[in-house]
């Protein structure tokens, strides 16, 4: 059995990895830790964990996080950078579920979080922990910077046709709505009830820290400088992630090989269902699952094709990727406690 | 392995079904028909079962159920009993989720359900399919209606107290409030987004099909007579259900020894959680999940005890509550399939 | 013209005074404070208010209140009876919609508020803002205390009852439903989207300070002791508040004499829609307006009457009652500036 | 008064003419048909309208339509052009909300709609109903084809970009979001509250109606050929539209030039407001008015306009505008009954 521990398991991505790793079969919960609620058991703050999560919250001088096999991050930015040195040197694997290990360019970290990072040479041996496109990085990784949640939409959803070399990769188009819960559960007058329901907005058009992050993973991909336009929306529900792709085709291209190209990329992969050329996939059809949906669209058979991508904001696109990671770095089988079929209605 | 089949899978009750026997251990999914969807695979109604449910909706004729070792009925009201004794007749042990079987008194079934019972001899076999308080039944049992969704709550609030004879069982009150999905997948314009959303009210308060089915059920836990007023409402939620229930004490009886009463009856129960007095269970703590939650209070320390009671309406409250029943009729452990952790947020 | 002043006007009640004012034909919005946003325009922080109102905050101390007509308090409890006196003097009347000026036994007041009141002298003075059943008083008034949204169900829905004799006062119980404005604009966890959204539960059921509220106007209905059992419950909506009143005959009386006593009661009532017998109101019926809708249920003909309430909470519940208030205190039409037409859908 | 008829009233375009027209100064409600609701009370539908409209629903061959000064159609599309002609030729003026009149080539009418244009001459006289594209034309009009919803907001966010050749035409995209009341009062499965809650999904991707007549109505602004890529999505939330409009400029242009472009075309305009340079418009800061509200970005200062387009869909985006051309058409100021402040919360 794996021993985990969850440093800031408050938020809604620790409660998310409680609620997977709870069934998890080769994981043993080890240790959770927050200063504020030490002594807490998790399911008093949690009811839906009652009977399932024995664990209380600890103080986190007292947690001994060091007799862990792994230890998750689901905290703030910047609280990882300080913790992880310690960690790897006793052993412990690290999972990072906040930025902390995203950007390989610490200046561009510093530039978007707006604090130095205090451990630059762990940025270089940690890895981005997207499975479907890094995945030989990560089994071997000690540390792991798991993405963001609209970066994985972009990423895989441009993915194939940027290595196929087919669009322009300078005017890509990334118009992404995100669920409430990718807030975070903080108190803030903005995603409020009565502020947020029956409403909807976008923000951040003129900046957001997930572009820098996907542009050095999609440059990753291309010779060719990546020009990405990013426009978050905040949408009236709990859960999911619609991404609404538009890139311009450079080449004559029919659409049955660009639905190929996304077939042959993903044919193996667990968790990214490539659906009928012309699908709408919905959020809810990955509700409570790790599964990411994408389906394909060229308007008019125009210069322009649209890829459509959904997930669970919490699931693939936060703790489940991050379990997925854990995963592949014990060498278990990826999809092993991941199987949760979507919850619909 | 047990053979499963459903007879009209395209309803909410059916997708519920579906999900929770595609992760049960013990289960192969053999046949679900649909006249309407002949040919239709599953997945393609339902995109969040691609990949985990390959079946493809049958005919009822060419659907070879008497094969199977169970069939679930996900039907409308009158269905099951037209099919039930063929397959009984075959062997097969028939579960059904509509009415046919839960009201015991013919008569009743006539008058709330508007037809003749066809086959009232098998309303006596029939077993009340509400494993907490009606097991050693259901395990012999060869056919067993599954309780409706507000009688779950109804019954399991009251029960405690009635058998203790501690309240008046002649002023029962039941206020419910359902998630919008207890309507089924209909299309109906009370139902629509538009409508049901940003609203609240309630509906059926002269009368409701789920009175005599609870009253019929409450009567076998008291000599005195039943009097019971139920009211619905619905909610603009998708899944969950909440019963505030109202008793009036006849006795001095103190509040340790009220929610003794309840921890005494539920302590062996995997599925109903008695939450600490005074608490106050949300939906969302069951969503998903089978689990039903209930806490006790008694407001300025009063003649009247107030039950709150929570259940995710299409897990508990049908297809959950279903599936226990099976594990118990196939001497399977009662949890098996059923343990997954509720989704919140 | 009257001239009005609103002391904090930041919060939902605050916003919707504004919504209401700025569109009746006798008022001239002349002073809005806030400490916090001193010197911010109104409807930067409202767009919805863009072009219609031209107001900003201003500080208390330069906000010359006293210059005013009448002025609004839309702030926490507390604040009303610290400056009530000041403006009085100065000829100003005054509106609360917080708790200050409602219950009229100081003792309860400290119970349920924890604070002492200090100007108990104003507590006699001041009328209890609901015009149904307070008019006169209300209209000779110079302070108003205006109702709690739940008292303005629970009072309109048993008055009739209770006036006519015909119900057992010392068991009446009233479940209500409320949308999650109600709860203020705070940021609180509990309020959030992705946790008050998909979601029901109760809360305060052992004790609400509404509670008190309603039992002391209640009470002037009748010479037997009022008993009243109050559970609050929060609806995943941002507007609407539903009602259900529960009270047990103690007469021989038949529907249409029942149904009599309020339309009789209510007939030249300009916000008070008595429904036909056996109707269900929607809260969305009256959602942006001043209404206030109901309808009487006697389930199996048996010796219970349930009185669906159905009301906005921000309107008739809050700010359109006050709003109305003043129309009487300034002998305006009682209507004036409330007539507008529920949104729906 | 203007005598108003309304042909088909009992969709959620209908209910809303009506909940403006009843407060509408310079109006008389004098007809409204259903041949499916023939006698029955419109307030029995619409309980919102009770006592405020006192009309009932008529057959249409009764309802003396040719009495009225104008007639609304608020049907489905076909219906107007059927009956059009009549109605003129008795002097009565003609509204159409449906799509009869607003495609002025009767070639993309047949293509997009599915059926032959009965009266192609009307097509030639009709107005498209924009008043702040179109005013001169309306006022002068004995017909109008209301615009669609998403055009509305397509067309006054590009408009300005295009009139002053900013911008390449042949490449705009239109990622346009809206809520689920658009699509009507239909009982069909997808708008059900349990499919259509917490979750968002793209439909149409590959051609929707809404295209063509953008595209004719942005050609007039421009010789170079519009291309236009419109990706439409539902949206959670029952009323309300977001445009996020993408287009490239084609010249150096600073920010404050771009903003200016805007505040001088609808400085005038009521029912126009431009929002200052950067701010994300919130749909519910038009919940229930006229208003229509945008904003200009220019992510990293580079090539791209991002203009931020909010109405409620079935005020400005249907009803709203059709009274507006209604007050157009019969010489009255164009605010007249339109100067609802927005619902917010």
């Amino acid at each position: 059995m794996i021993k985990v521990g969850i440093v800031g398991g408050t938020g809604y991505t620790g409660v998310e990895l409680l609620r997977l790793l709870a069934t998890h079969p080769e994981v043993q919960l080890t240790a959770i830790t927050s200063r504020k609620e030490n002594g807490l058991p998790v399911a008093d703050m949690y009811p839906s964990l009652r009977g399932r999560v024995a664990l209380a919250f600890s103080a986190p001088e007292t947690a001994r996080l060091t007799e862990c096999d792994v230890v998750f991050f689901a905290t703030p930015h910047g609280v990882a950078m300080a913790q992880a040195r310690a960690l790897l040197d006793a052993g412990v694997k690290v999972i990072d579920l906040a930025a902390d290990f995203r950007l390989q360019d610490s200046a561009q970290f510093e530039k978007w979080y707006g604090m130095p990072h205090s451990c630059p040479g762990l940025l270089t041996e940690a890895a981005y922990g997207l499975p479907e496109l890094n995945r030989a990085a990560i089994k071997r990784a000690r540390i792991v910077g798991n993405p963001g949640c609209y970066p994985t939409t972009m990423q895989l959803g441009f993915a194939p046709l940027l290595k196929a070399g087919v669009v322009d990769p300078a005017h890509l188009i990334a118009d992404c709505k995100s669920g409430v819960s990718g807030a975070g559960r903080k108190a803030e007058i903005g995603f409020l009830f009565a502020e947020a329901s029956d409403n909807f907005k976008a923000y951040g058009i003129s900046g957001h820290r997930h572009t820098p992050e996907t542009v050095e993973q999609l440059q990753r991909m291309t010779t060719e400088k990546i020009g990405l336009l990013f426009s978050p929306h905040l949408v009236p529900m709990i859960r999911g992630m619609h991404s609404t792709l538009y890139a311009r085709l450079t080449r004559a291209i029919d659409n049955q090989t660009l639905q190929a190209l996304f077939e042959d990329a993903y044919r193996d992969e667990p968790f990214v269902d490539v659906m009928p050329f012309g699908s709408h996939p919905e959020t809810r059809s990955t509700r409570g699952s790790n599964m990411l949906r994408l389906a394909l669209h060229r308007p008019d058979d125009g210069d322009m094709v649209v890829v459509l991508v959904v997930q669970d904001n919490l699931v693939k696109g936060a703790s489940g990727q991050a379990v997925q990671c854990m995963n592949l770095m014990f060498d278990l089988a990826e999809t092993t406690g991941l199987l949760h079929v979507p919850i619909l209605p």
